[in-house]
C-alpha cells in the first residue's frame, strides 16, 4: 500500500490547469500515481482527481492547504485533499433486511472497503448478532411517527460522538428528515433504492416493477437530497427477470444487485473517487 | 426446417390442460417439438405454447379449428394456431433514423426473421436507397399536423393492400393515432422506445437521461396502446455510460441497444412466441 | 410453498412422451405446475422436468415407482422422482478463502437454498467462527501429501454419517482423488473454478488471465470428473476488467462472480433442475 | 469537432512525466482536452494519452517532433503524435460472411468510425453489391493453396497503392502469412475471432463451444501475431446461450457480438486510444 494523498478539484475550465497542478506536485518532489480528469463542456467545468505519493513530498503534509491555496484561488477551484491513511468513518443505518449490511461488513472485513465502521444504528434489534460477529457496536433507536425528531437527534449525537463523516442507509426503511440531511450534509449520506431510478420512485418498487411487466429490474445508489429518490446517482445495475419470477423472486434477485450497487458506491466514496456537480456524480476509477 | 404448427393458449388454470392438449396431439399422430407453459397464480391463468410436427398429423390442417374447438370450449381457452409456414407480413414504418430499419432488413435477408416484409412506409424520402438495396417497396407518405388523418388512411390502405398483419415502428417519429391503433389492433403494432421504460417517457429520452445523470441507458420494445409508451413491454436492455459520454454518445450507444431490442421483439412476434395478459407479455423461448 | 414432486426424465425421443407423462399425472388426479422439456436432435434424446402438486394425488407417493415403472420401461427412460420436501443434504468443503462459504451460508439462512447443510469440512481451522455463527458443525481434517488417502476416508465417513448426498467444493484448494469421485459419484460433487472454462484450467487462473491480457474474467461451476476442470458445466459468468486492475483486483472482482456462479449451481441442483447428458448439463428454470 | 492532436507515450515510470508533458503543452499555449495515463508497476512502465486543442498552439504542428524530441529523449519515451484530422486509411478484408463488413460500413457511413476506407479486399465476389452500396472499391483476389504467396503480394500492392495503414480482417477466412504480418506490421492488423480467447483457438470455435457445453459464448478482437489467435487482445464480449440453442443459434447469436467487438476495436485504433505492451493492450477511453 502506498502512502498517498488524493486531490479533488473542480473549477472553471481554462488552459494550464493540468500543467499547474502537476507542476506543483512535481516541484515538491512527489510522484503522481493516477491522474483523472473530466471537462464538462456544457457547464465549462473542469474536474480532476490526482493521487500522488507522499513519501518524497518535500514539505510536511500539514502545510498542503497553505501552499496550494494561492493556485486554487487563481483557478477559482473548489477542492479538497485527503490522505489514503485518513480513513472515512462510516455509520451504517439498517432496519430488518440484512443483506446490504452483511455485504458491507463482509467486504469491510476482507479489506475491500478502506474505512472504519465505528457503529451501526438500527430501528430494530434484529441485526445485533451480525454486528457482534463483526465486532461493531450496534445501537437500537426505535423510530415512530411521534418520536422521529427525537430519534434523529439521538442518531446525530451518536454519529458525532463516533466522529463519523459518512452515513450509509443500507436498506434503512425510514425516510430521513430534511433537518437530518441539512445537518449532516446531503453529500455525506448514501442510500440504496431498489429500482432503476428514476423508474419506480417511492415504496414497494419491486411490486411496481412486477405490475408494469418490465423485463429487467434494477438498483440505484445515490446521495440523499430533500426530494425523495432524486439525489445524484452514484451507481446503478440491473438483472434480467422472467415471466416465471414472482414478486418474491424479484425481491430475491434484487438483493444481489442492491448489495453490489451499494458497496460500490461506499467504496468509491471512501476512496475519494466521487465529485458532485449539477445533481450528477463523476466517478473516477 | 420442420413443417410445424404452433398452438398458443391461455385459459383459467385447472387440472388436465397439459394432458388434454398433449393427448389431442398424440392421438392425431403428431410429435410435440417444444412445449412451454406458464401459470400465473395471481390471475389463476394458464398460458402455453406447443409446437408440433405437421408431417404425420392424421387429419388435414384445415380441419384443426373444427377438431380442437370442443376441447377449447371445455377449458374456456383463448387460443390461436399458426403454421411455421404461415409467415407474418410486416409493414415497417420509419422516419429518417435508419439504424433499426437497416438492422431489421439485414436480419431479414440473413434469415433471422421468418417473415415477409412487403413494404416500408416513411414520412420522409431519405431511406429509399436502403429499401432499394434490399428490394423492398418504399412508400413516402408525408405527415403534417393538418393531413395526419388522411395520411393514416393512406397508410392503412397500403397495409391492407399488402395484406400485412404486423406494423413495426422502427424509430417512426410520429405518434400513431387512437384510430389507427383501434383499426389495426394494439397487439399488432410494435414500437421501439429509446429509454428503459417506465423511465423517460415521451420525447428526447436520451436528453432526459443525460440530465438525470443515470449510469445506464436503455431501450424498450412494446406493443402500442392508447397511452403513450405504456403498452405491454416485450423486451428491454441497457448499456453502461460514463461521465465522458455526451448526449451524442448516448444517442450513438443507444442505437446499438435499440436495434437489438426491436429485432428481438419482431422475431419473437413472428415466431408466435408472445402471449399477452394483464398489460404484460409472456415470451416463450 | 406447494407440496410437490419433481419428475426428471431422459429417454430416446419419440411421439407420445409428453402425452403419456401428463396423462399419467392427470389420471392420478394431480395438477402439473411446471413442465419443461428439451429435445436434443443430435443425440435423439428427450429430456423433461415435470413438477406436479402432491396434495390431490390419488395414490400414496410411496407407490410412485411401482406405478410409473411400466411406462418408464416402455419409453426406455432414465428417470428419478423427488419431493420438494425431500431436502438435499449438502456437505460444504472449504479451505481458507471464505467468500463462497459465507455466501452459501447466508443464502441458506435467508431461505434461498432449499437444502440442509449438516456439516462443513475444511483442511484448515480458519472458518470455525463463521460455521459457529450459522450453527453448522465444522470439521477440520488436515490434508498433506502423505495423508491424503486417509483424510479422504475420514471425509467420506463424515459425509456418510451425516447422510449427505451433495458435496460442494466452495474454494476447497485440494484436488479430490479419483477414488473419492468414484465413491461419491461425479454427479454429486460441484466445484467452482475461478476462470471462464475451458480457458485457464488448473492453478492460479487469475494470474494466467492477467498475463494473457483478457478483457473479461470469469467463473465456472461444474460437476467434478476424473479430468481436472473438465466436468459438465452448470453455470458461468464474467466481469469486465480494466488495465488499471492488478492481479489483486482480479481476485477481488472474481470473488463476486465465483459466489454467484456457485450458489446458482447449488440452488439448481437442490431444486432438481439439472439433467446431465453428453458431458453437458440441461438446466430447467 | 475540435481540431486536436493526440500524443501517445510509453516510457519508464519516474517523477515528473505528467508535469513535463502538460507543461510543454501549456507553454505552447494549447489546452489539454483529455489526459489518461496508466502506470504498470510490474514493468515500471508509464503510459499516457493526451489530447490537446491545436487551434491555439503557438508553433506550427509540423515542428512538433523537433520541439518535443529533447524531452522524449530525456524520459526515454516511445511516442507518437497524430492529429484528429489525420484519418487512418483502412483496408477491410472479408470472405463470404458479411455481418462484420456490413456493420463496419454502416458505422463508417453514420460517422461512428473516423477513418477512410479506400478499399475492400475479398477472396470471393459475394460482397460486391454491399461494397457498391457504400461506394467503396471492391477487389476480388482468389486465394488457393498454390497461389497464396502471389495473392498476398497483390493484396500488399493494393494496400500500398491506397496508402492504407490498417488492415481489418472482418471474418476473412484465410490465415495471413508470417511474411504478410512482418511486412505490414503486427500492430496494424486487427482480427476478429469468434470465441472468448484463449478458449477455442483455431477453426470452428462455435462447434467447439457447443461440444464443451459452455453457458456463454464470446468474441475477441486482437492484433495479429505470428502465433494463431495469440495476439494482444483489444476487446472481448460474451452472450448467454441456452440448452435449446443449436450450433446454428450459436453462430447467429455470435454474429451480434462479433460485430460489436470488432467495431469497437477498429474505433479505438483509429482514434489512437490503444497502446501496446507485453502482449497486452491498454485502451484509453
Amino acid at each position: 500500500m502506498h502512502n498517498t494523498a488524493i486531490l479533488l478539484v473542480s473549477c472553471p475550465d481554462r488552459r494550464g490547469i493540468v500543467a499547474s497542478i502537476s507542476d506543483f506536485i512535481f516541484r515538491h518532489n512527489a510522484n503522481i500515481l493516477t491522474n483523472d480528469e473530466h471537462a464538462d463542456e456544457a457547464s465549462n467545468l473542469f474536474l480532476t482527481r490526482v493521487e500522488f505519493d507522499l513519501d518524497t513530498l518535500s514539505f510536511d503534509f500539514s502545510e498542503f492547504t497553505e501552499r496550494f491555496s494561492p493556485m486554487a484561488r487563481d483557478f477559482k477551484m473548489s477542492w479538497r485533499i485527503a490522505r489514503s491513511s485518513d480513513r472515512h468513518r462510516v455509520a451504517i443505518f439498517v432496519s430488518k433486511y440484512d443483506h446490504c449490511l452483511q455485504d458491507l461488513l463482509y467486504r469491510h472485513k476482507s479489506g475491500e472497503l478502506a474505512c472504519d465502521i465505528p457503529l451501526i444504528i438500527s430501528n430494530h434489534p434484529d441485526n445485533q448478532r451480525t454486528a457482534d460477529f463483526y465486532g461493531i457496536p450496534y445501537f437500537v433507536i426505535p423510530v415512530t411517527k411521534d418520536n422521529k425528531q427525537e430519534a434523529e437527534q439521538k442518531q446525530l449525537a451518536l454519529i458525532r460522538e463516533h466522529k463519523c463523516n459518512l452515513v450509509v442507509l443500507a436498506r434503512y426503511m425510514q425516510v430521513v428528515s430534511s433537518d437530518f440531511i441539512s445537518t449532516f450534509g446531503s453529500e455525506n449520506i448514501i442510500n440504496i433504492h431498489h429500482s432503476f431510478l428514476p423508474a419506480f420512485v417511492g415504496s414497494k418498487p419491486y411490486h411496481q416493477a412486477f405490475q408494469r411487466g418490465v423485463k429487467l429490474i434494477g438498483a440505484t445508489s445515490h446521495y440523499v437530497t430533500q426530494v425523495l429518490d432524486d439525489g445524484p446517482i452514484i451507481e446503478q445495475d440491473v438483472v434480467r427477470i422472467y415471466h416465471r419470477d414472482s414478486i418474491d423472486d424479484l425481491i430475491q434477485k434484487g438483493r444481489d444487485i442492491e448489495k453490489v450497487v451499494l458497496s460500490r458506491a461506499v467504496r468509491w466514496h471512501v476512496e475519494n473517487r466521487i465529485l458532485l456537480y449539477a445533481n450528477k456524480t463523476v466517478v473516477f476509477q
